[in-house]
């Protein structure tokens, strides 16, 4: 392996997510991920700070793109439609991740630490989305709760497509879980 | 100090949460709680695992109070009826505490990994007030959305009672919240 590693990133990532499904999250190191990838583990450190941000790097930019498409929802949108336009784009880039989310939330689920981390990441989304409805002049509680409630929605369509991703579209299980919430709320 | 210690455990719930205060959660040893409750250690151990656990332990018994109270809701209780009287008897039980849960709440803001921890608990009462839903005859997905926007109320609610806590009923201000996640969602 020369010095040009062509998506060095992402054979990483391939090669870390079979190894915790294969061995455990705990009981992978650095050095076996590097190996499977055929790089060396420097280079591991260059890409990722420690083996839970293989895990976690895609949160952030994820969130961006939620709280983005939610700011810049039409004028017109309520709060809840700039919420549930924000978690679609997010819905729909998660989609593309293909066969990768899966294994990913396979590893989660069969790691209580991660499960906590996943948790504080979606609530580190709920806080942003909350900003964003702020930015678009949306008063508290109305933007936490809409946000928190958009969350919540997000994590059931999430979790119901995860399953079966070939099966359904993800920001449209989106959609019809924040309907579901709205005449769960209603009744 | 004699053998027989009166409210040991109330004494020591005080002393730690004026020593969080003061020096910071985790600049403060168990000695030190012992200490100036006037105990010793052996007997700090016997009430609490660890000094996060003096922080934590009165997180349980509420939860079974809230799952109980929303499973026993009148028949004719629809699901977010019955989380939202779950949820009012946590609030009188919290506003019976007294001063204590503002000091709490104060260590609490002040330490991250605290404040994870906290979330992760509030996670825990929403999948328990699901699974309440759920003994009630309430399918999923309405169940699970159903608790976690309950859960984001009662939140929303917790945290603008807290710091004036004097001024309103947190029950009232629990089944205001619902309401106004009602409006929030129905937009």
């Amino acid at each position: 392996m020369g010095r040009w590693e062509p998506d060095a990133r992402g054979r990483l990532e391939q090669a870390a997510l079979e190894l915790y499904l294969e061995r455990g999250f705990d009981n992978t190191t650095v050095a076996e991920i590097a190996e499977r990838a055929g790089v060396t583990e420097r280079t591991f450190f260059r890409h990722f700070a420690d083996k839970r941000e293989v895990l976690f790097s895609g949160s952030a930019p994820l969130k961006d793109a939620i709280v983005d498409a939610a700011v810049h929802a039409p004028a017109a949108a309520s709060p809840m439609e700039a919420v549930t336009t924000g978690l679609e784009v997010a819905g729909a880039v998660i989609q593309q991740r293909g066969a990768s989310v899966g294994k990913r939330q396979a590893v989660i689920a069969a790691n209580p630490e991660l499960q906590e981390r996943e948790l504080i990441k979606m609530a580190s989304w709920a806080a942003a989305l909350a900003d964003g409805l702020r930015q678009r002049g949306v008063p508290d509680p109305a933007a936490t709760l809409t946000a928190e409630a958009g969350i919540a929605a997000f994590r059931v369509a999430f979790t119901g497509w995860v399953q079966q991703p070939k099966r359904r579209n993800l920001p449209e299980l989106i959609r019809e879980s924040v309907e579901q919430l709205r005449a769960a709320t209603a009744g």
